[in-house]
């Protein structure tokens, strides 16, 4: 029978941390534009929760009245497909100097994939809006204590209602042509594309409609950029970055030969305009080439090629610039949880005869 | 734990040979934009070639000069990924009356996947391409006798060098972010977009500069239409078609009550212009909704939402229009061997009170 040593099927998750599992696609997974499910990274806050299919139901609630969709009811709803690329907002956080605690990530914290699913806006279209209705509230099925000794409460996150009833807002029910798997998020999950994962409430159960801003546990204490300064700001959109996926680390190239360096690069919501490549400390910038698939809400892959003429240590680094002018920042802007690590991270290439 | 029972991931394919194996995609998994590995239809000549990782190579032959690709020198050239719909050309065959022989495949021999390789041209312009050279034969490391009695014989394709030069013709060693499965061509394969499948040899071993046309048996015997009327024409790129993927057949509606029917369209290297459904045996037509990702060479997703007003059964059919202006037809053209079944195929609902 053939042997495929070479392939990717045999890959599996770095393990981050367990109770609730806790795990980054590995390197060589990175390179693909669309990251197989069982090679998706995985981040939840609390265990993932039993589903039963025939007790499963989707609970939309307003001030004036609610409603219960299941599965089949969703299903029955307009289908929309988009292709987006989940960051967790802890991505690299083990870049930062000074440390900081939480899952210490490297690089592999961030997926793409297609997602099918009904627009949100049309199960909020069956129930009564009322116009001072500012923020959706959505619940997952996924409980714990948020600290020791608390009682156990739900995974909870809300979205102002301009992003929640846009089109690209989803109840996704499929992952890469397949049912969710449990681990993100069986039988729905919410799709924020551009967003940090936080924000894609996997396991919905619940979904309400709120005439006042919501300031819980996961929106009020984590996922709050807390600067040195004092100064705070909620982490949200997707941040301008690259990443270069080829060569590895430490490789070794050969002096006068033609290597293809490759890469990702995102920006939330916004496409990306360019992708610079430095092999001289960030002296000098050459432009990438960017290929393949573009699309709104997921990475756009770069490939650049070159020829090394000197022996040595070289440092390989990449900048994305996206399409509204933002360039990927120098070194990214620590903070005390550790998330945006969006900085310019080099990789170190050994040249010999 | 959580019961997935409503997910897709236990379903297999619809076996519809053994020897060499050949299975149809299963009518619940046809509803998605993307194909999943697993449930993506299988179609070949002979059986599985045995790969030996260390020893394949990719052998480039023309008239002055040859060269050998192992699968890391492929993977070094510009990396570039299309999401590509393959259909069988036998796809359909079983509806064709009178029947023809071969594979009685339904509507299920058709797919959609992302692929991940480098362009055929990259390879080819590191030899020295004569002027004369008009097209590129491709072979295949699997192998069989083509009837009873003959030796064995390596499944072998031509393509115009127009064709060949093409940045989007690939060779395809990724599918759907993972190595390619043994059954989809390991460890390369040629991705035409927009041909039937026959098109696309999977387990490419050699490919050979031609300065005549080729016209070996599966391009000069198999794969040709041959009409009643005794002319006959090779099969190519994919005829405009639509397919209905929900209701099932037989499934009964309420009266009154709003469904929504789904399903997808596609025509070869062409994109779709509109889809339309029809609720009364095709005496009148409406505008289906287009929605999802609309791309050049993979299916575009439809939806028609309906309140039937009157009980007893009804047809449901729908007809494609690709950007050139070419309707899908009525009725299909039968041929001999069964080939590009596009006709119009209702499907029967029940309403009841």
């Amino acid at each position: 029978m053939a042997s495929q040593s070479d392939s990717s099927n045999n890959l599996s998750l770095n393990t981050i941390g367990e109770n609730p599992y806790v795990g980054e696609t590995p390197s060589s997974a990175l390179d693909s534009w669309l990251t197989p499910n069982s090679l998706f990274y995985v981040r939840s806050q609390f265990n993932y929760p039993d589903i039963n299919d025939e007790e499963w139901s989707l609970k939309i609630i307003s001030s004036k009245n609610s409603k219960n969709f299941n599965l089949n009811d969703i299903k029955k709803l307009p289908k929309r497909t988009l292709t987006v690329t989940l960051e967790c907002a802890g991505n690299n956080r083990a870049d930062l100097d000074p440390t900081v605690s939480g899952n210490q990530f490297n690089n592999g914290a961030v997926s793409n994939a297609v997602w099918s699913g009904t627009p949100l806006n049309a199960v909020l279209e069956t129930i009564d809006l009322h116009k001072n209705v500012i923020e959706i509230l959505f619940e997952g099925a996924d409980t714990g204590a948020t600290s020791e000794g608390k009682d156990p409460e739900p995974y909870l996150r809300s979205l102002p209602i301009e992003l929640a009833t846009h089109p690209d807002t989803l109840l996704a029910y499929e992952m890469n042509g397949e049912a969710l798997p449990i681990e993100h998020g069986y039988p729905v999950r919410l799709i924020v594309p551009g967003w940090y994962g936080m924000a894609h409430v996997k396991w919905l159960s619940k979904i309400t409609t709120l005439e006042e801003p919501y300031s819980g546990y996961f929106q009020g204490e984590k996922y709050v950029l807390k600067y040195k300064d004092g100064t705070k700001s909620p982490v949200q959109e997707m941040q301008v970055k690259s990443t270069i996926t080829s060569p590895s680390n430490n490789m070794t190239l050969k002096c006068g030969t033609t290597n293809t360096f490759k890469g990702h690069a995102w920006s939330g919501r916004t496409t990306i305009d360019k992708v610079e490549v430095s092999v001289d400390r960030g002296q000098t910038w050459n432009l990438a080439t960017l290929h393949g698939p573009t699309e709104s809400y997921s990475w756009q892959p770069w490939t650049y090629q070159w020829t090394p003429e000197l022996t040595g240590e070289h440092r390989i680094l990449s900048r994305a610039t996206n399409k509204n002018g933002t360039q990927q920042p120098s070194v990214s802007v620590w903070n005390e949880l550790g998330y945006q690590v969006n900085g310019i991270k080099s990789v170190s290439v050994q040249v010999v005869e």
